[in-house]
């Protein structure tokens, strides 16, 4: 039989332990926190009927989504967000207790091709309450979304807040037709990329009145600590009842976050914050750093009409995303060289084939109180050993010879200091926590 | 727009919060003890190309795998197991480190139509060690199943052991032809559900030898603990090589597992076992519980061939899995109406609107000591608020009124004891950590 080429599809990836340890790490801090937020985790099947995507996105899913046909003649697609499955779920259950609170964490695909460093196959951790109105729902979601990002080890990021509906208000005010606000927001997107004058340029290449712009510079200029922000769109939206509305929201939601002890440094009003306008209908928020390029970590927003698709009972609903993969690079530039790249944290040598009892009986030993620990099965030079611990990142290597099981003690290679010191058995255990206690930041 | 049913596909399932905090605990268990073990994770993309999969599956992989052609043409199907994808992997990285112990916990997909109880889409627990022919492999792979059972809280179950050069010295004593063996496995393997006898009259309809049968009578009648089991085989399988080779491996199989302090009661050699014989080389090994019906909870062994589809190499590797989905039932069953049913340990409710920042202050503290907390952001009745936490089965429930806040304390309710107590706030969450600590088997 001829050997078949092992090749992976365009646009997918294998995920080798040193991918898998810094996203572990992550997805064990977002989990958790899910959870202590009161969110629950559900998982719903990958392939969906094609038309419960399509009742998503209509006639583009034949481009974005990947189609099959399974061996009953049935349609299915593969999912393509975590927000149709939940819209599906909630749907189909008409009991569920309101606000249901649910968290998401699977991979979604895309068939379309995928931008410079996006992936075909990737993560998306959602986490939404459906059936609440209230703007404590989205402080709750902000507040959590601080708490993430500062458990995984963020210091310098913001989660920039607006309201869709100071965006209508302000496109109102310009003396726009309603109909081409996602056109408008289009271009103040691009304010952090390319500044203001560019932006203005845009807009006036669009066929803007110059006038209308001039509310855009004026809102886009504003400056101030959030509540002045807040004070200041309240006078320029007054009396536009859609944009007080929206600021009053705001007041709601960072009230919240106060009373939820977010620290206020975190949270940023910005005017600007656009968001895929055409879905969200209140709140909207995204998170990114402040110290590097101003690319999202994530973010979300109030939204409604989703679950319309598959009942006639309409319900409110807030949700927000995190970025797996953007948090993994952003994390691994932080970190730099220290980052860790296996889960293993000892590796017990085998120093001849004669030795292999006591060489296993410490490994139980190690094994027994939780230490991550590989050890050699096969006999090769203990040089070689040495460079399969160095190689792999395995911090620490225990060496065991005659010398070693006479005294009841082993050697302990400390591979980041490069010492070596003798331990009795006894103190092992003790030994390596400590260790491990004071490394935690780089090998656990 | 017509309202599209909210429906999913045939033999696939929606995961529930109920159902994710049994999985999800004995996820945690299962990757934990890997690691520790010293296997490493990775992941592979959930599309694979269609020849990979065909290479292994042949002609059967247009029945058995679900296929697609993608936006640009390319033929892909949804990954069968995660043997293959592993076997690619490897493969497609030729400096490797040997052996590579991986583990990898994946969804997978099944076109055929399913066994009842069973689904199209399912995870699979994959542990591999590949390029290592030592015994050492199965004895840890043997030890760390084991481990897995304990800690997720089975006390009554036995890793059957045997091995498949076993099989083929006995199917070579009973004077029948090599190529038989999987026939005749076919039949050996029903023994623990139709009992001896018919055991011999299925392989006496099947037209063997009444001569032949004498010999897998004696076989499968072999009684005793795992020593003397191996010391008949031995005197009974003399002087067929094979048959003396097996049973040297078994030896040094659980001579391992005394070394890495496996209680014995755990293990069972056992030579009827057969597990899909085609693709098995060597030791196998199955998990079943004792005091149920003997149903497998997942198993593995060794196996060659796998990785010279995709390279020129071939390689030795051993590797077992743990059924999720058959786990998750046999837990549910032995703790019954005890199972926890949601993640979320606290309901703060809310006395009424203006009481709003307190609610959320104290969530804040419970949240900030790690305590899964849920608080009610909509006004409503305090009895409905109660009904909310007994319905989703929320063990503490916390009330706070304006006495509560003259007095800076709380009133707490546990569902479970249906008793209600006042706590002041400096010492709540205290109480709470030691009340979760107390209950952890029930709520944890």
């Amino acid at each position: 039989m001829p050997i078949i080429e092992p090749r992976i599809p365009k646009g997918m990836r294998d995920l080798e332990p040193s991918d898998m340890v810094i996203r572990n790490r992550i997805l064990n801090i977002i989990r958790r926190t899910f959870e202590v937020y009161g969110y629950e985790p559900i998982e719903t099947p990958a392939l969906e009927y094609w038309e419960i995507l399509t009742g998503k996105y209509g006639q583009e899913a034949e481009r974005l989504v990947y189609h099959l046909t399974d061996q009953g003649g049935r349609q299915l697609g593969l999912r393509y967000d975590l927000t149709v499955p939940l819209a599906r779920y909630v749907a189909a259950r008409k009991h569920l207790h309101k606000p249901f609170k649910r968290f998401q964490i699977q991979p979604v695909w895309r068939a379309e091709k995928p931008q410079k460093g996006r992936y075909r196959e990737f993560y998306q951790c959602d986490v939404d309450a459906v059936g609440s109105a209230s703007m404590l729902v989205d402080a709750e979601l902000v507040t959590l979304t601080v708490d993430v990002m500062r458990k995984i080890g963020f210091s310098r990021f913001h989660v920039m807040i607006n309201n869709r509906k100071i965006l209508q208000a302000i496109v109102q005010k310009a003396g726009i037709d309603n109909r081409r606000t996602a056109d408008i927001c289009q271009s103040l997107d691009k304010f952090d990329k390319i500044g203001l004058d560019a932006v203005e340029k845009e807009l006036l290449d669009k066929g803007y009145a110059f006038e209308s712009i001039t509310t855009f510079r004026e809102i886009l200029a504003l400056q101030g600590d959030n509540q002045s922000l807040l004070e200041k769109l309240r006078i320029l939206l007054t009396p536009i009842s859609i944009g007080l509305e929206g600021v009053t929201e705001l007041e709601e939601l960072l009230q919240g976050c106060v009373s939820m002890q977010v620290p206020p440094e975190y949270l940023a009003i910005t005017p600007r914050l656009t968001r895929g306008l055409d879905y969200y209908t209140g709140p909207i928020y995204e998170t990114v750093q402040t110290d590097r390029d101003a690319s999202s970590l994530g973010g979300g927003g109030r939204y409604n009409g989703l679950v319309g698709i598959f009942s006639d009972v309409e319900l409110p609903a807030a949700g927000t995303s995190f970025g797996l993969d953007r948090i993994a690079g952003a994390l691994r530039e932080l970190e730099g060289e220290t980052a860790l790249r296996t889960t293993t944290q000892v590796l017990v040598t085998l120093f001849s084939a004669e030795m292999v009892d006591i060489s296993l009986t410490i490994t139980a030993l190690l094994r027994q109180a939780g230490i991550k620990t590989e050890v050699v099965f096969d006999p090769m030079k203990l040089k070689k050993q040495f460079a399969l611990a160095g190689n792999r990142g395995i911090p620490l290597v225990i060496i065991i010879g005659p010398d070693e099981m006479a005294s009841s003690s082993v050697q302990i290679k400390d591979m980041l200091a490069g010492q070596q010191v003798t331990v009795l058995r006894r103190d092992l255990v003790t030994w390596i926590e400590t260790w491990l206690a004071e490394h935690q930041t780089t090998v656990l």
